[in-house]
This record gives structure tokens, C-alpha cells and sequence, in this order.
């Protein structure tokens, strides 16, 4: 294997056709950010359009806000923005409640569409908040619904009749592992089975394509690779043939056919717009709209050719750099099945991620021993991977992690 | 009846124990702003937070924001903030889902409540979203559980045995007409039902007495009267007594126990924070803390007394200045049974209001035929309502609503 030096990530940058995207964001000095998997950084449009939202449009127009500036097409006009990153049609994309809302949204519906049958198949490994409103919903059902999880090479197998719906996430939080959405998509359908897919930790890094894999139902972050703030809004995506048949089951008004009929019975909004409940939250929408906005405006094939490019960097470094440091990769090495992170196994994961911070370099920790590093093509250099790994080494050479406020534990996203 | 003159009322306005409040918004030129009941106006104090918010918080900490900037914090922080308003404890009261979402959360946990009864109950002209709510949740239960509705007068002849939940507004969003929520919720609990009850409308203009009157759960609106600004997020109240059956529908990872453990079974964190589900949306909560902290400030007697005062003056200036114009009061006149609200009809009700706004004059149309004018004691001066009634009896003299600009209908919410 040939040596890498800092000398020729240096060129590769200059000759990166993503390079200029790094300008859009407002980053802090001298931080390398390798948590845009968690909370995506600030782009450089979004203050002034939260600002001219508040200042101009809530502060001078008021409640005619609604009509004249557009906020009731948010949800819908983000959505269509979101679209082609996706592979979906422009009206089968919406945006308005958390990523944990959405997915009940989802969820509940689907049980609906296949009310003879009794379980909601997930993996054992699936981002918590996904098992958690499988078990909420359960609960709600009196049991008439039951979640039952696998490990990630048992999904196929445990497809049966039974099986409503499976619900899985595409690039696993912790080890950045893939699943094959289409082959997956295909088994449940073979058993009658809707699938919802979380792509929380793919949009805007990875290119998908719902419609072509005939997904029937999924969801994704808002603030993790799209970059639309602490907390934004997900996106729900809802195939054009299901809409008919979708029932939220958080009917709210904005989601009615004619909200301001004010009728006492509801009635759908026909197509995407059914998937809204109550008011969405206007502020947060708009900053949303400029990550969405950032994100589309570049090319998924680049992004991704990047992404791996990061990684199998940062594996490399890693190896060559830091040999006999106990660092074992936790992510699989073949780019193909990995989505945009690499992850560390470390006895001292946690001791290690808390002294990297102290030097600026912000990564994640995620039990029991894992160092996950977040790799977003936009805004991160090549030097950047250089450079953390040099402080990753150091905080080894030096036992950085012995420190004891690096081994005391407090709660991070 | 004494005449009332503008001049007496200037002089009403120089002794308003409330006046200092006005300067606390930002409000546009000229216009007579009457639909704070719909999206309450911009405090001065929120586009600078916001811009905190995102360009020092988000921007410079990043992921780091929701420890150090004390964003996981937020829903509870403004939940006790909102506390005293509503007469909860510090401990009852959370900020992070919207109105409709909310609603779902109480409902889905008060029929689990009551696992062996099989009716929501409540009232024919609630506002609609409570009736959808009820409806979608009656669907996904397989009609396990059915919504009844009755008219406002025969609630407690409707209450038996089979009623799991009572569902509420105080205030009617057409009429102001006001349910008494001791009463009534003393009735609920007599046949053993839980009340919920929506105080989109009361809360940050009426005194509200939660633990004294043994409300079970309550939730309200953040962009009216609390002047959260659009899609604001919704507070809940659970009573404490409560808390520890109380099962979130939609259970998430920040409603755990230990959301960072990252354990596959749901466990619900004690107390209120139970009530979250995902992540909230920071942007819009940070704009809603602006709202709660200046409505908190204010004297809630002194806020009802000048509520009461400028419905009781618009009432009587109608009365003395639009005699003979075919505009009948449709709010209970005497005070004590009225919201901060008065409405009349008319039958070119929706006409009016265009005509209105195009002078300034900001009110809302309700179906069928109402004219809807909010009293949001924090900026409105008792001059404001004198002018406003001018420019009404100005639209009728010049019957002005025969425009045909007028007459064509818009969506307004």
C-alpha cells in the first residue's frame, strides 16, 4: 500500500468538483466536524432567511403569512425539493413533524393497510426510536400488533405471513453497515408485506431511488446530512399508489381536504398532503428549506464518490498511521456496503471521542466501545481526515483518554 | 347608555396598567391588529434570539448545542415557565410537538387509560382538529373506541360509564363562549372518566387554576396568545397524579428513560418528560421561549380585567355606533362567560373581514357567517378598538363588501 501524506490531500482537494460547497457553510474555526451524521452544520443562507421569516414576513404580515408568503406550501414545497435526492415523484414527498412522529404516521398506516396480520418485523440493531414507536404502538393496539426483531442476516428469513409491515433502516448508527433496499423491498412484497424505510443517515449522501425499488413507505433526518438545523422536521415519503389507501392516523386539520370548511368529519387531503396532522413548525421549516436547498444543488454521484472516497481514506489512515493502537474498524471495509461514516471499536471509545472534542475534533460515541465518525462530502476536505487522525494518534501516543474528566460519562447525541 | 368618545378612551389608555407591554412587540405600521387569537405578533426579543440561536449556538457549537446551549432542556424549561399561567406545578407542563400531535399523545394515553370504556366524548363544534383527532385514533383502534359528539348544553346528561374521556375546548373558536372547566371536569370524574381539555384560546389571557379544578391532562396552543410565532410548538399538562400510568402513543428515544443508552426497550422516562417523542424543533422552540417569557410577565388578572374591558367597549360601540347595521353580537354578551374574543354575524360576514383588511383593520371570517376579532390585552390599546369599529361602520356605509375582490373566497386561517 502505498504512504499517504498530507502534501497530496492537499492537491486532491484542489482538483474536488464539491470544493466549492465548503463556502456555503458557516463552520467554526478550527473545528473539524466529523458529526454531520448527528446535527448537520449551519449554512451560510440559513440566518438571514430565518430572519427575514420572523423579522418581514411574521412581523409585518402576520397571520396573512399563511397565504401571502407561503408558509402553508412549506411542507409540500420542501417535499418537492427533496424529491429527486430520493427518486421520488414530486408529489409523493412531505415534511412537518419529527422524525419519531412521522414514523408513527407511517407506521400506523400501515397496519391499517394489512389489518390481518399481526407483527411489525424490525432488526434488533435498528436506531431505537424506530423499536421504541413499533412497542408504543403495540401498547396502543392492545397487543394486536407485536414487533419482532432480528438480527440484520435473519430478515429474510423471518418473513412470513404474519408480517404487516418491515421497517428497517438503510445505513445502521452504529457501524454504518448497509442494507440492500431494493432485494429487501422485493422479499416483503414476495409475503405481502409493506416496507418503511428510515433513511435518517442517507438523504443527501447517498443516491436513492423509492420509486424505481418500488419502496412503499419511508422517512428521513432533517438535520443530520440535510443540514436543517437542531431538531428540524423530517420528511415522510409515501408511494402514489398507497396514497389513496394512507390513513394518518394523527388526522389533524391541515391534513383535511378543506381545512378551513372547519367540518366536523374528516376527510383526507387527496395525495401527499393527508401526511400532515396540525400546524408545522414555520421557523424550523425555513431553515430547513436552505440545508434542502444546499443539498440539491449537488450531484448525489459526486457526493457519494466522495463519501467513499473519505472513507476508505480514513480506514487507510487509520492503518497506517496508527498501527498497534487497538483501533479496529467497526464499519465494513468494502465501500459498497457502507454507508457515509466510519466506526472504531476502542476499549477506551468513550475516554477517546471526549479528548479528540478537546482538540476540536467532533466525533460521536455510541455504546458499548464505538467511535463513529460522520463524513459529509459538502463541506469536508481531505485534509481534514488527515488531520484528525494525526490528533487520534496523539491522543493515543500521549493516553490522552486517562484523563478523568475525558472518562466521566455525560449524554451527547 | 353613556356616549363613549374617542378622547375617553386615549385617557383609558394613558392609565392601562399594560400599556408597557405594547413596546415589547414589533408591530406594523398602521394596521389594528385583531387576530392575535389566531398567530399572536412578533415580540421584540425573538428575532435576536433566534439569530443566537442559530448563528452562535447552532453555527459555533454545533452538535455540542444540545448539552452546552441546553436545547434537550427546552421543552421542560418552557413547560415551567408556562406553569404558573396555567396553575400546574412546575413538573406537569412540556413544549415540543404541535397542537394536533399533542392532542394524539393525551388521547391515545387516556383511553389506555381506561382500557374497558369505549367513548370519547365531546362537543359538536369543537374546534375540528380535536374531532379529527379523535376520529383517526377511533380508526386505527379498529373502532375499539368511537367518537360522540354532543352540543355544548348537553354534556353532563351525555356522561356514563362508557365514557373513557371527555374532550374539551374552554373557549369556542367561533363564538368565545366559554365552558366552565371545574364544573365540568368534576362531572367527568363522577362517572369515572378523564378529562382533556384545550386551552388554545385561554392560555396567556385567562387565569387557569389546573391542579385546583383536578384537570387530568390539558394542552394549548403556542402561536396564539403565547406569541410563539407560526407552527409553534403545543404545551401538555399532566397532572402529576398521572404521570406514572401515563403511556406516550408515540413513544420515542428523548421520551426515555435514558435516551442514550440506546437500549432496544422502550422505558419511559419519569414525570413529564415522558410526554416527548423525538427530537424537538429547536428554532421554533427558541421563538416560542421569547412568547412564554413576556405573556409570563404580565399580571394574569390585570390581562383578564382588560380582556373583559375591551370586549365589553367593542360590544357597546357596535351597539352605539353600528346601530341598525344588521351585525349581530354572536358572543355571550355578559363577560364572565366569554373568552378574550367577540364575534358577530353578518350576512356578508366574509366580505367584511376583506374589507377590513384591506383597511388595516386585521380580523377572521368563520364559517357560516361570522366576523371573529381577537383581544390580546399585551398590545391592543382601547383606542385600537374604537378605530377598528370605525372603519366597520365605514365598510357599511359604503358597503364596501360589495367588491368583487371581496367576495371571492381565500383560504385564511
Amino acid at each position: 500500500m502505498d504512504i499517504i501524506d498530507r502534501a497530496a490531500l492537499e492537491e486532491r482537494d484542489r482538483h474536488d468538483p464539491l470544493a466549492a460547497f465548503r463556502g456555503e457553510f458557516l463552520l467554526p474555526e478550527g473545528v473539524i466536524y466529523l458529526d454531520g451524521n448527528s446535527l448537520g452544520p449551519l449554512p451560510r443562507k440559513t440566518e438571514a432567511a430565518v430572519q427575514d421569516l420572523i423579522t418581514r414576513q411574521w412581523g409585518q404580515h402576520l397571520i396573512q403569512g399563511w397565504v401571502d408568503d407561503g408558509w402553508m406550501e412549506l411542507p409540500a414545497r420542501i417535499g418537492r425539493q427533496l424529491a429527486p435526492m430520493l427518486g421520488a415523484a414530486q408529489d409523493e414527498v412531505l415534511v412537518c413533524d419529527s422524525t419519531t412522529v412521522s414514523l408513527f404516521k407511517l407506521l400506523g398506516s400501515a397496519v391499517q393497510f394489512n389489518p390481518g396480520r399481526s407483527k411489525i418485523l424490525s432488526t434488533k440493531d435498528n436506531f431505537p426510536t424506530n423499536l421504541y414507536t413499533a412497542q408504543g404502538l403495540s401498547a396502543l393496539l392492545g397487543g394486536r400488533v407485536r414487533l419482532q426483531t432480528v438480527s440484520e442476516d435473519a430478515i429474510e428469513a423471518a418473513l412470513d405471513e404474519s408480517i404487516a409491515v418491515l421497517l428497517l433502516t438503510q445505513v445502521n448508527f452504529r457501524t454504518g453497515a448497509m442494507l440492500d433496499i431494493p432485494r429487501l423491498t422485493a422479499a416483503a412484497h414476495r409475503h405481502g408485506a409493506l416496507v418503511i424505510w428510515d433513511l435518517s443517515h442517507s438523504s443527501g449522501v447517498l443516491p436513492l431511488h423509492l420509486r424505481e425499488w418500488e419502496v412503499d413507505l419511508a422517512l428521513g433526518c432533517g438535520y443530520k446530512f440535510l443540514n436543517g438545523g437542531p431538531g428540524a422536521p423530517a420528511f415522510v415519503f409515501i408511494a402514489n399508489r398507497l396514497q389513496p389507501g394512507f390513513q394518518n392516523p394523527i388526522s389533524g386539520w391541515l391534513g383535511h381536504a378543506a381545512p378551513f370548511d372547519f367540518s366536523p368529519r374528516y376527510q383526507p387531503a387527496p395525495g401527499i398532503l393527508r401526511a400532515t396532522s396540525g400546524s408545522p413548525p414555520v421557523l424550523s421549516l425555513a431553515a430547513l428549506a436552505c440545508g434542502v436547498e444546499l443539498a440539491a444543488k449537488a450531484d448525489l454521484g459526486q457526493v457519494r464518490a466522495k463519501s467513499i472516497a473519505l472513507g476508505d481514506l480514513f480506514l487507510k489512515l487509520v492503518a497506517q498511521e496508527c498501527a498497534g493502537l487497538d483501533l479496529q474498524p467497526a464499519c465494513p471495509t468494502d465501500s459498497a456496503l457502507r454507508g457515509s461514516q466510519v466506526s472504531f471499536s476502542h476499549p477506551q471509545g468513550y475516554a477517546i471521542i471526549q479528548a479528540l472534542i478537546q482538540r476540536k475534533v467532533i466525533g460521536d460515541f455510541r455504546d458499548p466501545n464505538l467511535l463513529r465518525f460522520g463524513l459529509a462530502p459538502l463541506f469536508l476536505r481531505y485534509v481534514d481526515i488527515w488531520d484528525a487522525v494525526q490528533h487520534l494518534k496523539a491522543v493515543h501516543e500521549n493516553r490522552e483518554w486517562e484523563a478523568p474528566e475525558f472518562q466521566a460519562r455525560k449524554a451527547v447525541t
